[in-house]
């Protein structure tokens, strides 16, 4: 049986990612768990006797994720900083890492050299120990996945955990990451680690996605959410991308990828004014509150409020496929 | 810069698999570990905490692992028994895994279904968790990759740790895989694990790469492996694929890759006799004892000496690149 088809309704692609998701979680049946233990989260947690860990896994595609213009330090670098941020936005500690290259015959040594460089910088910034791998050779495509685990906070930080009443927050600033910042960001990890500790995290995420896409991945079933377009922090790169591209700077803000920045929700409870303090006293990285989560009163209500202009905004994102 | 190289000596290639593992190993400078901890055994053992874990990943590429030809669930089966044959052979559990899917879009739903139905059925056999993952797409190549972690026996089994005059094993018959054992193979696991807690057992690994390169990998610098070609159990497949090939069974029970069978060595204080007899009152799967370490005297002796009509044997198995 070929592993291909040519119709199209047949093929992967017309599923999207979210659909493939969903079908693989249903084709796992009883193998698989229910998030945060399995799939659904930015990583899964997984019990190792009396310890919590939290693993995840990414790969990075050659003229997906990166191509010839970007340095091959900096695509190592990229491929461990993008896993660091899916355990980032559970509150976890990277501590291993293993790595499949997958290699066309032709892959030449020194950037592969340099790819290693990058990663091993990285990986020592984070005192992240690199353990084992794979090779393997393929036809064409070039592509790394990583693994990345290590211990989890008491309380790991989840999706979809929010409750109505809510605040909606969002860490430094999005949008035009395809400027510079995919190859140059600092995975949100220390900022992970604090919120997992903080008392009134009711759920967090990283958005790698977009915020609109992500906005649907972080909110419950049962709730709505707010958006305050007005506060959305946007980057002075989608700013200058604009200018460009002729779109607007918000709509870069709302559904480039790859910001990296940590998405989260507090309690009702606590009072904005005093978080942002708090925040402020262990962090420069900008924090912004960006709405809020209220209830969603019927299934014909969209998962996101926007506001004015954006009112008929209902763009999904980066699609993976 | 571009990942590729269009000069021979500068492509991953012509460093064939194992001086490309070494310059990794070099590359990773202060972020890499010493085996078992990190490069150089089937798996990498790590501390969580007061455990121990161990972890290994392989992967599996359209047309190079799998064809037309393989029912796409004995290929989710393989690729999570190959795993599980890494892990065996340090006398771990494997408990969870995470799954990298690299799909070009035109790639089955339902092929992709029936392989997530392969691999949950080996899962279920084994009480693994399947708790992750990552989509990604391609542009030519149809390859997943498979992380297995699980908690490790208090001592693991490793590589390179045998001593002079202990004696050698293999469990099963080795050869031919390629006729169907590749696909159908059940991974020594019970085997590893009872091997792990038998006293004596002074180094081990599994057999993928062909008896003969794989020997290279478990001997120690300072030691030799006299082999006993005699005693090598040939599998029925090995006979019937030699007499295509115009080959000699031997030479594909030597050479042959994917045997996923159990190679150790015993200490010179376990007695052959009692071992067996130990053995049968646990497993039916054969076991055979094929060889003595020996010390080397000088590094201008071959690694491995073989008998008789195989004296200029000197063939490596199967390099993946």
């Amino acid at each position: 049986m070929s592993p291909f088809s040519d119709q199209a309704e047949k093929q992967v692609c017309h599923l999207g990612e979210r659909n493939l998701i969903e079908n693989i979680s249903d084709w796992l049946e009883d193998c698989g768990l229910p998030p945060p233990a399995g799939i659904g989260d930015d990583a899964a947690v997984i019990q190792a006797n009396e310890d919590k860990l939290v693993i995840t896994k990414d790969s990075l595609v050659y003229n997906k994720h990166f191509d010839d213009q970007a340095p091959p330090e900096l695509v190592g670098a990229k491929l461990l900083k993008r896993n660091i941020s899916d355990l980032a936005a559970m509150g976890a500690t990277p501590s291993y890492a293993v790595i499949a290259c997958l290699l066309p015959p032709s892959t030449s040594i020194l950037w592969l050299e340099k790819l290693y460089s990058g990663l091993n910088s990285t990986a020592n910034d984070h005192s992240i120990s690199i353990v084992g791998g794979d090779l393997t050779s393929t036809f064409e495509d070039l592509a790394f996945t990583l693994t990345l685990l290590g211990p989890g906070p008491t309380k790991p930080l989840t999706r979809k955990t929010a409750n109505p009443g809510d605040t909606l927050w969002v860490t430094g600033s999005l949008g035009g990451s395809i400027v510079s910042k995919h190859l140059k960001f600092d995975p949100r990890l220390e900022e992970g680690k604090w919120l997992a500790q903080f008392e009134g995290v009711s759920s967090a995420m990283d958005v790698s996605d977009g915020l609109a896409a992500d906005l649907l991945n972080l909110c419950p079933e049962n709730c709505r959410i707010e958006l305050d377009s007005d506060a959305i922090p946007i980057s002075e790169d989608a700013e200058s991308l604009a200018i460009k591209t002729g779109s607007s700077a918000i709509k870069h803000a709302l559904t480039d990828g790859e910001d990296y920045e940590l998405l989260f929700t507090l309690d009702a409870s606590v009072h904005p004014i005093e978080f942002i303090q708090d925040w402020k006293d262990s962090f420069q990285t900008p924090v912004s509150c960006i709405g809020k989560v209220t209830t969603r009163k019927s299934i014909e209500e969209t998962t996101v409020q926007y506001r004015d202009s954006l009112k008929d905004f209902n763009e999904r994102g980066y699609e993976h496929f």
